[in-house]
């Protein structure tokens, strides 16, 4: 029925660490009992873990939890969960799939939330039209047993950018391939992802992100940034200050080049005016910032 | 030297239609005069017309401008002039062109402006620091003469979302492919392209542009939406009624479409509350807005 | 019911040129009537043009398509038609909206094929599985009356370099801001789009798609190139040459700039060996090649 | 001379894991001592490892590399070096910063391979022209000490389709949320992500690579699959078995769904021939396969 060709006798193999389930479920879910109206769009994957050797190893599905079905219960238990925040509605599908699913004993939840402003009129938020924004929420909850879950929160896509008050100097000046000169003003940017954890306690996942949301772009403001390595610290140090929520914070901070264009080959002087923003390479800093004590 | 094989002679042919020059030259202009700093970063291109017969049908380069010399042209004019608009930046920048190129007689100018609102801090927006917004701001710059211009100014990425006052309704309904049942209530959600030409006389590009922006949203908010076209229709009229410059207005709007997910399988009610955000395909309404006398 | 604002007395509009109808339809066709399978697959954009303005000034959906009745004409007729090339298949598809539709009297339909090659198994293509290709076929086909067609086929994401048989010299060298300098050995390459107009006579679309895509790259290969303009010229006429079905073919070319890293800083020779891939700017070259007579 | 603002006393934080270096940086390397040319094309990323603290909490640079000449770095040793595979080319890179940075001990080189096949002329690759393909080749070499490496090559981009041989059943079927049917004989689709760790002593990686590569695609063919999950595991075991030098395998296998479109609405027969090609969301599958002894 199919071809064939000749191969040389199979090895012995066995599954290792391994999750099924689906990904990029487009979700919104619209609060529309007051006449202000609430929406929420989310991006979800679930995977699950489990004893799923019988259908990789022999063809043999029984038990399992088809994707569709996954699918079909990020909707249903939307309409009857979802009433707080994504995280904690990442909680209930975990437990869900836990329960539900013979085989399944754990998994991950991971998502990102499109986030939406009011469009103003008159100077006021609209009661049901919104503008999408351009920064995401993203989030990832974790269990092993479907009652217990490591919660992991985040931000992506905060361009940021500063004209003056930063610099890049002192650095292994004398080496061979190094080329760049020392300079304590120029143009900084940088393309901001940050994920956090949080330590025991009851957290409002929603209120907590605004505060990060808010301290990452004001602590940018608010110093002579040496390098976006001590930015990357310094905005770290800061969140763990509003939030005592937070155990510890991730940053992944690419450098977005910004080179003042050559202009003195053509008599002109360009003190820091005219930029070619360098799509690549960039500098790339990733680090956590963790409490000391 | 070159790999050769038997091919028929050649065809007569001739040149037609062409352009060339330089695409995705990311600029950014900082003016740094004050200690509230402005910044404006454009990607432009810039296309040339003229007579090239010589350099595509013989390989004779004689006279032609060097792209590399438009990437340094697009720097180097940043630094002398760009005091204004983008609109009025490609002007200069196709006068120069068709001044400086012996074989250049006209040609156009595209642009995309990047938005940056700055960093809030403390109620205020701060004096040198960032953040990039979703929508962008684009332009058009068209010349035969180097000396008179088409401008074309526009909007993209704008993705706007109501929960509710739209509906679709009265279409033809008794045909053999139609399967959709008519709605009075459902969300609806685009992302906006516009385009617009001016009328004769002076113009504040940026200042039109802010009002656009403005009165597209506002129109989507005020008026209960019988069919994407009619909004677009009225989006259209406002923007005329609040722009006396503008001549005619063009929109391209997907109808993002959002479907209610089918949850009475399990017993549960979707009230227009939990949607799938389908990715496609989508409705596509294009058109012309025009001033009626 | 919806917020409210002063405006000032709405200015008389008029709807201009406009179409409507349903794009990113992702439509596979397998034929299993002989055990070697064949399938195709197309991202499909209708769009129809007509009397639709009571829909737009007046919200009158009267006798309108509906877009949902679209996607679902799409796939009726893919399974119904759709014997030959998508060309034909737009045809089918406009023929169709304008004798269903009592205000449609044209339209456009593009689209791309995503082409799939078979997996070689000892030497030979499978009889039912297959890889999917990088380059795309695409095309266009436009009616005013549903019986009359304009076809425009092409082709998309062609990536092609050579690494010897190209130069640039003798353009525009006096000149305040030229600072390149001449070559006549360099790496050349281009991300090529085409598309092509048909003359008069029936035409075997997929034979000359084939045709054509062949030829670009042989013509590619086979002259010493003094500019990415000589070099799209000499594929217009080639492809003229083995194609006398066609009437004019357009490329769009950017020229894929790969420069030379400077390695003498560091007292390494680089002769043509080591280059950075510059993913922005890029020369853009654009033109028509006709048949002179 | 920065905005300032009342703030909470600063918490005591420290550093945790980190990295740093340049990322995308993208580079072609041709080898042109015979009349036939070879090149390579690499995406680069290069992050160190080590005690960067000072820099970070101190704003204090003392011995860093710069990125910057993380970038001049990777051209100038592609010159001296690079003579065999990406993965030993990523061997030297991290040899030679934990060499020369005072504070570098370690960290890892990322890179993914763009593939380019001879132009065929005549029936022949021809010598200097080359097309991009589709799949791409990935790989990761980590160290501690600039000495010892952990590699991992891999595969990305490889679309692959059958049109029969496949199903999904047994599952469970009695279940709230589950309303698939069950099928044996479906299409099925991935974009299959592949990676793979290597056992003790020497690897010709490009060897291996064209063995998995091949080998991927033929057991995709070779079978009826009662889940993409049993295709993976059959995947793994059949790459274990031609290539004894890796120890393990890992997948990422989304399910790219393609839904019979329902036609019977409109009197249509659909056995199978007209699908919907559905973006999202669709399965995801993951998981090792290793060695069982």
């Amino acid at each position: 029925m199919t071809q064939t060709q000749n191969t040389p006798a199979k090895v012995k193999a066995r599954l290792g660490e391994n999750n099924y389930g689906k990904a990029e479920v487009n979700l919104m879910k619209v609060n529309r009992t007051a006449e202000r109206h609430e929406i929420r769009e989310l991006q979800v994957r679930v995977a699950m873990t489990g004893d799923f050797d019988a259908a990789h190893t022999q063809g043999d599905n029984t038990d399992l939890i088809a994707t569709d079905t996954v699918r079909n219960t990020i909707y249903g238990l939307a309409k009857e969960g979802f009433q707080g925040s994504p995280e904690e509605f990442g909680q209930e599908l975990l437990a869900h799939f836990v329960k539900t699913g013979p085989r399944v004993t754990g998994g991950f939840v991971e998502f990102t939330e499109y986030l939406w402003e009011r469009i103003p009129v008159g100077g006021e938020g609209h009661n049901h039209s919104f503008a999408r924004q351009m920064p995401q929420r993203t989030g990832r909850v974790e269990s092993e047993d479907g009652q217990t879950f490591k919660v992991t929160s985040g931000i992506e896509n905060l361009y940021v950018l500063k004209t003056t008050e930063s610099g890049w100097a002192n650095y292994l000046l004398n080496e061979r391939f190094t080329t760049l000169p020392e300079t304590h003003e120029r143009l900084m940017a940088s393309f901001v992802t940050a994920r956090w954890e949080y330590g025991a306690g009851q957290v409002d996942y929603d209120d907590v992100w605004q505060r990060v949301y808010r301290q990452i772009q004001e602590t940018f403001t608010d110093h002579y940034s040496p390098s976006l390595q001590n930015t990357l610290f310094l905005m770290g140090q800061a969140v763990l200050t509003v939030c005592p929520e937070i155990s510890r914070i991730w940053f992944r901070m690419p450098n977005k080049h910004h080179l003042q264009y050559n202009l003195e080959r053509f008599g002109l002087e360009n003190n820091l005016e005219i930029f070619h923003v360098d799509p690549e390479p960039y500098g790339l800093m990733e680090g956590w910032v963790e409490r000391a004590e």
